[in-house]
């Protein structure tokens, strides 16, 4: 255990920015909200699987919805509470502490936001080891962990339980819902014990974002190549540097949906790059050959500073670095990989690791 | 309290589906279920209101969606037992019996299906006196009580609840789910006590509509006009006889919507009638002029049996008599009147008592 302070937030925001693929919301507006409860209420005990008994039971806590729109509404923060005691209302059984169900900006610090205000430690795990747009998308669910009972509130007030037959229909009926409360929602769900999560959760995710929002802040101050840094942080691939000259986006469905064409600088002059997302970045495409696909994690940084740029964030003009970086093995899993493939996504691609598109 | 059995479901079925003013369902699907569950599990208990302990606490059981779809779904019944057991879980009290949401073919029936299943009481009460299309349109929700919590079950086993801040907050939520439901869900909602019923619901509605039902058949049997003998019986108007010229249909946003003209013969010879329909008939107009609005009822019987037609039965062609008859008198306050005036279903035209249009 140890416990997280109001220091520990920024590298952890910016560092689940990157693990978080362009999706998981902005890292500023989490960063806000977590600095507050942790000011007001006090630091956060982080706690690594081993240190919690089998049978404690952990419920995930998270935003939903398009993050175009979630930065525009900043959250109170009353809607995760209420998501959250609800479940545990439901269940008949209040969970011992949350963890991240992926890893963003937003979506790595909520969870700490929310411990901080209720006094429960955070678990130093996920659900995915990036974001992903869908709930039934997690390693958690090719382990047999049910999304069901889902809770998830909005800031009018409103509390919404499921449980349902599969975590894809959970995903049906959340994504229906969230439309109607504006495209955002506070979430609970994939209430699980230690034991399962053991086995089945993506371990020190928390500490791995933390560690790369540290490498980005040094090589800052070591005035070393933060994009170099990161990408050997992450142990990653320079698929790109250059300038976007395109950006395509709309809300579509309760996601932000769209694609970026970007013009290449220095070694990568004259060579154009596409890529396309829904919520996060699913598959990127250099001179039309696929360079790296999900469940890769492919991250936009700036080029200068190396922050992540979410996908809500890309804009016209702006001059990033595209690297391409291998996810979480139990992603390579066939009942994991059927989950996120590029062809789940509409993409007729096969799923090769990036290791193999850069070698 | 009196004990309902197989005989007294058609009769009830058939006075339900003219109260249903159009909607509730077609007769023919509840009425099997429910004669079947007797014949399964014995007769049901009928209580009136003031037979009842104040305490007790009654929860109504519906179907939900559009009925152009309902029919093509024979249900299986176990969403609606999912439903009521959800929300007595939910609630932490089982209920002590149940009763209709809304007069109709199909919805005065399934809580007797419940109550045979069940081994409960059903009350001799409803929400509405007739059909709507929303679930906040009730008489409940001009006198204060919450469709909170509110529970909703499919055909696939999927179990959703609902908590919202307001009644209109369900029918969003609950609408946009029915909808990937198949347009089709079961549902338990308004939890209430005899005491808040008493001052709230609808009283005697079953019974009513068995009288209504008896009045067809007995009609039927002694070769008396049974269009007359129903229009008096529900003390109304005969607004229209003639053909089905056509009828214009459609499911959307998860209702039946669309209109029908018809032709007039005998006394309305040379006139056209058109009406108006939203799962529920709403609004009728003969030669142009508004002749009844909701939330007064319009029914559309056979023009020689006077069997009801409900909306997603009325076909081009048939010879039809349509009557028109004063809603519950509770309607006609203004806190009622509001949630189901024809201006909130975007008709441009004042609620005039249909008394007052008749004399």
């Amino acid at each position: 255990m140890r416990l997280l302070s109001e220091d520990n937030i920024d590298d952890i925001a910016i560092g689940a920015a990157i693990l978080g693929s362009g999706g998981g919301s902005d890292p500023y507006i989490g960063r806000l909200m977590a600095r507050e409860a942790i000011r007001k209420y006090g630091p956060v005990a982080l706690y690594r699987l081993e240190e919690l008994d089998d049978e404690d039971l952990i419920v995930p806590a998270a935003g939903m919805g398009a993050p175009t729109v979630i930065v525009e509404k900043l959250p109170a923060g009353d809607d995760l509470v209420r998501a959250f005691y609800a479940l545990g209302k439901y269940t008949g059984q209040m969970p011992c502490a949350t963890m991240s169900i992926e890893c963003g900006g937003m979506n790595s610090i909520r969870p700490i936001y929310l411990a901080a205000r209720l006094g429960i430690p955070v678990v130093d795990c996920d659900g995915m080891g990036r974001a992903f747009p869908e709930i039934q998308m997690t390693v958690l669910t090719a382990n047999g962990i049910s999304a069901s009972p889902f809770a998830m509130s909005d800031e009018r007030g409103n509390v919404l339980l499921m449980d349902a037959v599969s975590n894809k229909w959970i995903e049906v009926f959340a994504r229906s819902c969230v439309m109607h409360m504006g495209a955002v929602g506070a979430i609970a769900l994939y209430a699980a014990t230690v034991k399962q999560l053991k086995e089945a959760a993506i371990h020190g995710t928390i500490t791995l974002a933390e560690e790369i929002g540290k490498t980005v802040r040094n090589a800052r101050r070591k005035e070393m190549n933060p994009v170099d840094a990161v990408r050997e942080a992450v142990g990653g691939y320079l698929a790109f540097r250059g300038k976007v000259s395109d950006v395509e986006r709309r809300v579509s469905g309760g996601f932000a949906k769209g694609s970026a064409q970007m013009t290449g600088s220095g070694r990568f002059e004259g060579r154009a790059l596409s890529l396309y997302f829904q919520n996060e970045h699913l598959v990127v495409r250099v001179d039309g050959k696929y360079v790296a696909t999900t469940p890769d994690l492919i991250a936009v940084l700036d080029a200068e500073t190396a922050v992540p740029i979410t996908t809500e964030a890309l804009r016209y003009g702006m001059r990033v670095a595209v690297i391409a970086f291998p996810c979480a093995p139990q992603w390579r899993e066939p009942a994991a990989l059927k989950l996120v493939c590029p062809r789940y996504f509409g993409y007729d691609v096969e799923y090769v690791p990036v290791e193999e598109r850069f070698n």
